[in-house]
């Protein structure tokens, strides 16, 4: 049996999404509680996998298990043993076929940051720190390079495993949002730190260090040496998975409502 | 020199704001990193004093201090040292005459819960949760009752210091926002815990366990026992302090910007 489940997790506390040799990981969080639960080993594959003090609003992952249990031992079950900080949010058997990595249509991250003069201590967690002026249209202009189908090896890490490059970058959204800036970025896969280096490429423009047009300069020598410092961590979330309808799995804006789940 | 400053904290880590024998209250971390930049000892009064677990997005504190310094040592120098969960927004000279407690005029608290069946993580530490469906336009039907300058006794603490328990309550709305449920309450001021036991109060409305109209019963009544039970800290925060024109402090939603400050 194949079970999907949707994740919540603040990744502050966490050394990243995947299974670390001594623990640490959401994703060791994780396989503890669901072996709790399963009364045997489980192994999870994930959508996306978030770096250290990376966040996730709608990670999705799968597993399989020879145990048979209700949607709501999945749910219910795995948040009794989980720490306060991942939860659960949904849990589907799905199809053998499906897979939470590849069958991944997209993924969507928000990467949020706080504009002013001193620095977020309620939001010091869940938000970056820029205390020097943006020039937000001079940023959405850099931005409009850089959707659609490009080579992105100028913003993907030494480390990162990816054998082709080539990334389509459906939406780059520069948004005010709750007294912050949050870049909103979907496309069908993302490079390692791909949008902690392109929002870091962006704020040189944003803060007036380089023209609009040196962003399209950067993707096009698609060398890392080229763009800007990598974000850090804590102003990224993992928003959502997009999934062809077939899957049938609960959206990403669909966290079950206190009314609607069974 | 009487000096005001603003300040924004996260109050997972604290004891509350109030100075405490051991240390670990927000005021303990305050007066520290004022004393650093002071160098002299500083006592701090402060316009809201939050319990523990509460948080504040708009504080409001005076010292007196026989230290000069400029504006942006009072500000920038105790954000380098105060740990990451509190900041100073900003910082004024004023008149002996002013008083951080006694001159404000109003205070609004925001309340924010999560109402869905699993319980949240990446708001874990900032939103209360309740997992039953709620009925919103009953409880804004029985917050009605509460509006307007009431005896508030039935929803104070048994440990409330204040002599008069009659406030003014200016505002109380109930709003979905960002995926949650938030109260915000504005009065001249608040007794011990009365903002906590009106939400817990209006649960038991939205819950379905009472009609609207006994909320109206248990203010009359002023009996702390008729009343619902405390909701949990972590959801509060106080969001703004209002004052008169005249000390021309910065206001709440005035959290300096990266392009305004000086």
């Amino acid at each position: 049996m194949r079970i999907a489940l949707g994740l919540e997790y603040d990744g502050s506390a966490f050394l990243g999404w995947q299974t670390q040799p001594g623990g640490g990981a959401v994703q060791d969080a994780l396989e503890k509680a669901l072996a709790a639960v399963a009364g045997e080993r489980v192994r999870t594959v994930c959508a996306g996998r978030t770096d250290r003090g990376v966040h996730a609003r709608a990670q999705v992952v799968h597993f399989d298990t020879a145990a048979r249990r209700p949607r709501a031992a999945w749910v219910r079950g795995t948040n009794a043993v989980l720490p306060s900080s991942v939860a659960v949010l949904w849990a589907r058997e799905v199809d053998g076929e499906f897979h939470a990595r590849r069958c991944a249509l997209s993924r969507t991250y928000r990467y949020r940051l706080i504009n002013r003069r001193v620095r977020p201590a309620l939001e010091a967690r869940y938000a970056a720190w820029v205390h020097a002026p943006l020039d937000l249209a001079a940023m959405r202009a850099a931005a409009r390079a850089l959707v659609g189908e490009h080579d992105f090896s100028a913003f993907r890490s030494a480390e990162c495993q990816a054998r082709d490059p080539v990334r389509r970058l459906a939406r780059l959204d520069i948004e005010e949002r709750d007294g912050g800036v949050e870049f909103v970025l979907q496309a069908n896969a993302f490079l390692h730190h791909m949008v902690r280096n392109i929002v870091g490429t962006l704020l040189q423009v944003g803060l007036g260090r380089q023209p609009p047009t040196w962003v399209a300069e950067v993707l096009a020598a698609r060398a890392r040496a080229r763009s800007g410092p990598t974000a850090p961590p804590q102003g990224l979330c993992l928003e959502a998975v997009e999934y062809a309808p077939r899957w049938a799995l609960p959206g990403a804006a669909n966290v079950p409502s206190a009314v609607t789940i069974g």
